[in-house]
């Protein structure tokens, strides 16, 4: 399918989607994330403004060299010439033009007020300006698409004037002419009316960019393309400015599965859930557990009920079979599982309850009763699992005997900045009939701890060695400002192949850690075992 | 104005949100956030399932009690009588009649579906059910509300029977039928086209009740209003099962901001944030920054082009006053940020950088060399404003000289269960020229330290024995998985009146911790020497 033809699917996480308070991408993160954003089979990424950021010069400069697109066209953004100097002349529109992109996307001013208190020139000279830009740019060989900022204001505000924007760029050759909803005050009915007016009035192709501020964003963009859009922009995760762009995921998700329209190439939705988790991983902003399709909690079913109809029929309370978006359905165990929960999960992880009544009540009353002192099993499968174990052998799995630990962090006599403390903890264990003292560092207690456990326990496991705590998670529950306060701690372990996650509660909470710790060794031992 | 009558604004937080994932409300955690709703004034509180789920009987009990509600109505939620048995003689249904509540949501099929797989019943003794139920409520004195489950997946099933489902709850006197999409699939101009005909087809009074599968929950609540209903349901924060319940917040404040609609008491709209965040403390649920309209990125600015806009007229970039509901502009310094993002923020600080633009570019140069090495001033205007004084006046305030510091955690020699580590650290330090050695006991590490410190420091500074501690938060920095990792912290501290966050980078969690502390203390000692 033709991805640069009559749909285009234009992502601007590298350059909106940057602006969001909280992310901060090196180059490097760039790179990874136009990978990312290419598997998923976008038509164009827009890059970075290369010549006014450095970073994004340096960006596209090693794009030309280290990128191998197979379906995305890389964009640079930038804006037009200065007001009084000819495009030809213009040193940003030379960084633009030389940045290696094969598209130019230039922001123009479509709002009258704007072009007066923040460009501080006259509404012809604006018209110029983009003329000028727009064809210097196409002369020099590169496809052009404007976005006209605060169109949706400048409407409003100058219908003539925003309307005479659009027909000046398109006239001059840009290919698309995106109308953006900058301050992201717009709701659909109102999106619909001004892109049909726009569209009767003028000609021009236009495209969408919507932000989240009024909570309809994604609303916005299919209601433009229902008047007539063919080009759609948006960031991956609604990443952007203030609440957001429009997610660009659910765009693509609702377009293709709710509206029948292929914007993507064949069989890549269903790398969705697997790309918007890469991506969360390099931006380090943690993904949203509620976002549409891809989201963990997405397909998550917590009610009793819900679990019992489930039991059925799983479209009973699902829009779509997750494997559309490559993403799961969970059944959440916690106080509101019931017995159709606890069996559902176990099937989930592999164990056939279906026969033993006796032992889905003792689970399910262990579940409450844990939940009732802080623990969850919501997010914490492997330690589901071994209570599984433990209430169906009788005894829970267990490879060593701890005696006693401690860990203690304080500053170098010969600090340097930076690097003024080391955090060392020390162990005490048998394993296999052996007793072994051992110390472990590490750049935080968990970290030493973690380190010593394992190093205490790996002569007699030796798998251990490739086992890796891979993330952490605290919540102090009861918020009591006080030592009464209790601490749930959730571990991530992985053993290179697959990942799992413990649970540990205390009133500490490196006590806590040690829990989920310990439960993350013994989860891994018994696979290796069990296997 | 009349919250129960002409539109309903109907929040089922404590109900449908309490099913998302993550989510665990005690009957306390309950109770609070009630009184939370009722301050922002909307008509209805659904309180959750008396009778069905024991912590929801309790809550109903103890409202009936300890809640003086000033605007809302509570309402009790669960379904219709079971197939084949009278409604007088159904103890739940009678628990929903003696909980208190004034008002009971029943929730009934109206997806053939669902009745035949889920009820196991006939359509007809559906309808019976409906009838039968609803009537026995109306006959011993409550007001009765329908959620017509899977409404919309229902209708395009079979239109006849959803819509005689309507006919027959509100012939039997149900005052408003809610419409739930609730696998969530629906987009807004199905929606439109369903409610339209929904009201022309049976008259009933129709209410909208979404979930936000596909990204449009919002825009769905409001599509349904713009076609006639005048009740909508909703979870404050968007709480609920899978993707969550359309974000009530939004809901109101489009309604009240965008479409002109008074559906809020007069002045009340402007709570919504601290609300918002009022309740996410109690769920401890970390709220979305992104949130629209409440969230702490909602009307924050990065892009160094807006800040420069911004100086000219605010409204440039925000599509309306922050203050309408509750929440503040923030400028936000990252390497984004250019002279005009640090001048705005000084001012927003107080002070005044306008005629100094040696010291602005003194500020511009350090700021971006320290979010080099790590560190975020996005989040941490007390570890800002410490930065700005240095620059300014030459020196960094400084109230004590720290010489060492250490912290401990070991297991107890005679541990109990769930009590099994303490952590002890020990501060050495000077304050007014006298040398302090301390020690301080806390449930963590930096709990400890952060005792430890202020009572080293007490003596010569008695005001901070009311400063306290009360939000942590750890990111890991390029995540290498090794040593060379950078770890930032940020610290929340509070002296009662008012609070504020600082920053701390380092290779070890603690001592980025340590750094973090040490700045909040400064920064809050500054304040009461220098006011």
């Amino acid at each position: 399918m033709d991805l640069h033809g009559a749909f285009h699917v234009y992502d601007t996480t590298l350059r909106d989607g940057a602006q969001q308070e909280g992310l901060n991408l090196s180059v490097a993160d760039k790179l990874s994330i136009a990978r990312q954003l290419d598997g998923l089979g976008v038509g164009y990424i827009e890059g970075g403004w290369p010549g006014a950021n450095p970073k994004d010069t340096e960006f596209f400069r090693r794009a030309a060299q280290e990128l191998d697109l197979r379906h995305a066209k890389l964009a640079a953004f930038g804006a037009t010439r200065k007001a009084g100097v000819r495009a030809a002349d213009d040193p940003q529109v030379a960084a633009l033009r030389d940045s290696g992109a094969g598209v130019v996307t230039l922001v123009a001013k479509s709002h009258d007020r704007h072009v007066e208190l923040a460009l501080r020139t006259t509404l012809e000279e604006n018209l110029e300006m983009i003329r000028d830009t727009v064809s210097h740019l196409k002369a020099e060989g590169q496809q052009v698409f404007l976005d006209a900022e605060h169109f949706f204001d400048g409407y409003r505000a100058n219908r003539d004037y925003a309307l005479e924007v659009l027909r000046t760029a398109y006239g001059a050759g840009a290919e698309v002419i995106a109308l953006c909803d900058t301050n992201g005050g717009m709701l659909p009915p109102w999106v619909s009316d001004v892109v049909h007016d726009v569209i009767e009035s003028t000609g021009v192709r236009v495209g969408i960019h919507c932000h989240n501020d009024t909570g309809c964003a994604v609303a916005n963009t299919l209601a433009a393309v229902d008047a007539g859009a063919t080009h759609v922009q948006g960031c991956i995760n609604g990443y952007g400015e203030r609440t957001g762009n429009a997610d660009l995921i659910s765009v693509v998700a609702n377009l293709e599965l709710k509206l029948d329209r292929e914007v993507l190439p064949a069989g890549l939705l269903k790398e969705s859930t697997r790309i918007a988790h890469a991506v969360a991983e390099v931006t380090n902003f943690p993904p949203a557990s509620r976002q549409p399709y891809v989201g963990t909690s997405a397909f998550a079913h917590k009610a009793g009920l819900h679990a019992s109809a489930i039991k059925v029929d799983p479209n009973l309370y699902q829009h779509m079979d997750p494997v559309g978006v490559g993403n799961d359905m969970r059944l959440l165990i916690s106080d509101m599982a019931g017995r159709a929960s606890i069996e559902l999960k176990g099937k989930e992880l592999g164990f056939d309850l279906s026969g033993d009544r006796e032992l889905v009540g003792r689970v399910t009353a262990r579940v409450k009763e844990l939940e009732q002192r802080g623990y969850t099993f919501e997010a914490a499968d492997a330690s589901f699992e071994l209570l599984l174990v433990e209430e169906a052998e009788g005894t829970r799995p267990s490879y060593f005997e701890v005696e006693s630990w401690r860990v203690i962090t304080e500053t170098l006599t010969h600090a340097q900045a930076g690097e003024e403390a080391v955090s060392e903890a020390t162990v005490k264990l048998k394993a296999a009939d052996v007793r072994y003292v051992v110390t472990g560092e590490g750049n935080g207690p968990v970290n030493a701890l973690d380190s010593a456990l394992r190093t205490a326990i790996v002569q007699a496991f030796p798998e251990v060695a490739k086992f890796e705590l891979i993330d952490y998670k605290v919540r102090i529950l009861d918020q009591g400002h006080g030592t009464d306060a209790i601490t749930r701690v959730l571990i991530e372990t992985t053993d290179g192949e697959s990942s799992w996650v413990t649970v540990g509660v205390g009133h500490n909470v490196i006590e806590a850690s040690w829990g989920a710790l310990v439960d993350g060794l013994t989860y891994g031992l018994r696979r290796h075992h069990v296997d």
